[in-house]
């Protein structure tokens, strides 16, 4: 595709620097102040679509707007639907962040800020591929849709929503997602299975004030100790979840993938080096790579309780917090699993203390058949970019909106991360390769022509 | 006692001014930025002190300044060491607050102010007796120092070192303390035991920064779970605490106490409604009061790890902090007890934590013997205050130096808590009933008529 391939080398400078408009607005969706950067995210988005030619909308919705657009018809051939998000998570803790978050930086071969690869660097990619066919052939060999969404990191409901009631303009052969990581530099993955979520918080109510320790310690439940004792209980000590059924329905991992994992270059020692650790505990009786993709977790994700300041305090605090989830895999139900944890909570639970759980949001895991066209061709395409073949893996992480995808348009996802495991996705100091970026475009270029060859 | 009587009453509106003015000092000891607000409060104490005639000084140390002041002699009059601290809890949550913290608000019948009664409220009791003395008597019958510090809410660590330097100045024959609560409203009491203390800060790091909890999930320990199952394994399901070595030199309750505090008038359902819980659990084998009072104690004072802000963020955090402390009875020692916690807590740290161990501070628990002529005098005094004799107690509070005046001065300690155990000591809405407050202004005066018919 030589006119194409000459369009992205030219303009490869002038994409970075879009990118980093993109990334200096601050549209953290849990953020109730960052209301209007969401709305002016979704605005930037719509901008950078409608000139290409394509059918643009910005849709309101109950929470941050939907971005819509669709590429001009061609009759004939396959219809690719590109998700992608434009919320983030918030940036905090800010002083360990080298830039500020919202000041991307390039730095070392790297893009440096809050959203860089999760997922605004991604989506961007699949928005220049098409740029550069309208652009340098003058339109798209295959039909494209967008849909960009402001509410990944809390759960999607808006979008949800939307592909219940609007799934006939959803309808498509594949949808395309980028928002995950390569196997490794120089190895691109693509993402057959992804796991799904219960996300929880527990608030543990003792005494109806702060009490002294001295004065009370003894003669109440404290809370903060009762928290301990129930997050405790929820797994024992071979690492197995204890909450009623929730292993019933969890689909084993199969001999293939097996030794397919065992297979990948996955430097164990390196692992556990680069993140600063001497080794992990997790469930016994199973590897490294098989409990990070394939098998279900319980993560602690936040803590809150008493006095977190400086020196000592000697209170019995009157409340205590946890936010924890569950990482799902295919076929556990979000549902079923939350039934059951309110169960082993009620047992856990001791005399003294309210419990009061909130079911923050849910999804199940996916998994896509290997055996597809539409894999082969982003193989392919992939092969293409980035001069060598993809390997096939799973991610332990969720993008809830794909089972929902695969629910209701029945079509089969693409997976295909551009991101590197070491991206600090979530954390400070975010980042995204800009080599990556562009070997992401290139892939993303390449698959419209590989799509167009898929006869329906 | 007319005279001091007729004093009392007639500069009551007065006393309760003056102390307004000590309690808008906002003297909070760990907070860095409130430094000059303890030299503030010292001098303020100094300033009261000096002019009744009593030679007072301002004394620097590492931490902050001790007041100590002593009156003229009085040959062959026994002497009192009246303590106290003028350092105070720090005031957050502020949102609580129904009044502010340090804009002292007459309500009721009490006064409410953080340090109210915790301990300005109650060692001013003491210098209005003497200023009564002074003015009304034309001087004390008996001698009496004043030892003021403002390390009590973080350890007293300057005032031990002071009490070992300096042992020959603070010589006498009975230490007199009001920092602690009456058995109830009319019901006051002398105390005769207190719990130690061993406070701790525990912090836990897994990888060296927050990870996607989706990505990392399973294949990283995480710490903030890994916190929970340590605090956990601190205490088993009777309630007793798994530290080894914790219960081999507690000095058991006796049969004689066991009487004594059945024979309380201690309403348990009236006191688990007023803290609104439905019931406690704690250690078994023992009654609510023997918890509270005469047996140690495991709490966890904070805990801090992950997210805590609105919503939902799906980080594996790198961290994991929890503040707990024990309380201790006679004879446990507070290193022996950290010692076998550093012990229990290797046992308990799983593979790829590190765990770091900070002793903030320790004291050892008090018993005061119940047949001594000091403590015959103070019930005398306090009959006189109240219309009622007192009861004999034990709290489950720690004042530390107090472990300290027993070891090095050999003298008695008088504990005469003038409060009430509603009074929100380190939690919002701190107050002291002026009844009490008054009343126990009398029963100081009155302590030191009785004192001076105890000959040496």
């Amino acid at each position: 595709m030589p006119d194409i391939d000459t369009y992205l080398r030219s303009h490869a400078g002038r994409f970075e620097d879009e990118l980093c408009e993109l990334l200096r607005i601050p549209s953290v969706g849990v953020d109730l102040e960052c209301r209007r950067h969401m709305h002016r995210a979704a605005a930037w988005l719509a901008e950078q679509l409608r000139p290409l030619g394509l059918a643009t909308e910005t849709i309101a919705t109950d929470g941050h707007p939907l971005v819509y657009a669709e590429s001009p018809k061609v009759p004939g051939a396959p219809t690719a639907l590109i998700y992608g998000h434009y919320d983030v998570q918030p940036a905090d803790p800010l002083d360990l962040w080298i830039s500020p978050p919202f000041d991307p930086t390039r730095r070392d071969g790297n893009i440096y800020a809050r959203g860089a690869t999760d997922d605004k660097g991604q989506v961007f990619t699949h928005i220049k591929s098409v740029e550069a066919w309208m652009n340098a052939e003058g339109g798209l060999p295959v039909n494209v849709k967008f849909i960009i969404e402001g509410e990944e990191e809390v759960g999607s409901r808006s979008l949800e929503k939307f592909i219940g009631e609007h799934a006939d303009r959803l309808a498509c052969d594949c949808v395309v997602v980028s928002d995950g990581a390569q196997f490794g530099p120089n190895r691109p993955a693509i993402t057959y299975g992804l796991r799904g979520i219960a996300y929880c918080e527990l608030r543990l109510q003792g005494p109806n004030r702060d009490l002294h320790s001295g004065s009370f310690g003894g003669s109440i439940t404290n809370p903060a100790n009762a928290l301990a004792s129930v997050l405790a209980g929820l797994v024992d000590r071979r690492g197995k979840i204890q909450v009623p059924g929730f292993y019933d329905d969890v689909v084993p991992i199969t001999n293939r993938e097996r030794k397919q994992f065992a297979a990948l270059k996955f430097d164990e020692e390196e692992y556990f080096e680069q993140l600063g650790v001497d080794g992990a505990v997790g469930e016994q009786g199973y590897t490294t790579l098989q409990r990070r993709w394939a098998r279900p977790t319980y993560d602690i994700n936040g803590l809150s309780s008493g006095y977190q300041g400086e020196g000592a305090k000697t209170v019995l605090p009157a409340t205590a917090t946890a936010k924890f989830s569950f990482r799902l895999v295919p076929n556990q139900d979000p549902e079923k699993i939350t039934a059951g944890l309110r169960a082993r909570l009620a047992e856990l639970c001791p005399t003294g203390i309210e419990i009061e759980l909130v079911e923050q949001y849910g999804s199940p895991g996916v998994l896509v058949p290997l055996d597809s066209p539409y894999i082969a061709a982003a193989a392919r395409a992939i092969e293409y970019a980035f001069s060598t073949p993809p390997v096939y893996i799973r991610e332990g992480a969720s993008i809830p909106i794909v089972a929902a995808f695969h629910e209701t348009l029945k079509a089969d996802t693409l997976l295909l991360g551009w991101g590197q495991n070491d991206d600090n996705t979530h954390s400070p100091n975010e980042k995204f390769s800009l080599a990556d970026f562009h070997r992401g475009i290139k892939a993303s270029a390449r698959l419209w022509r590989e799509l167009s060859d898929i006869r329906k």
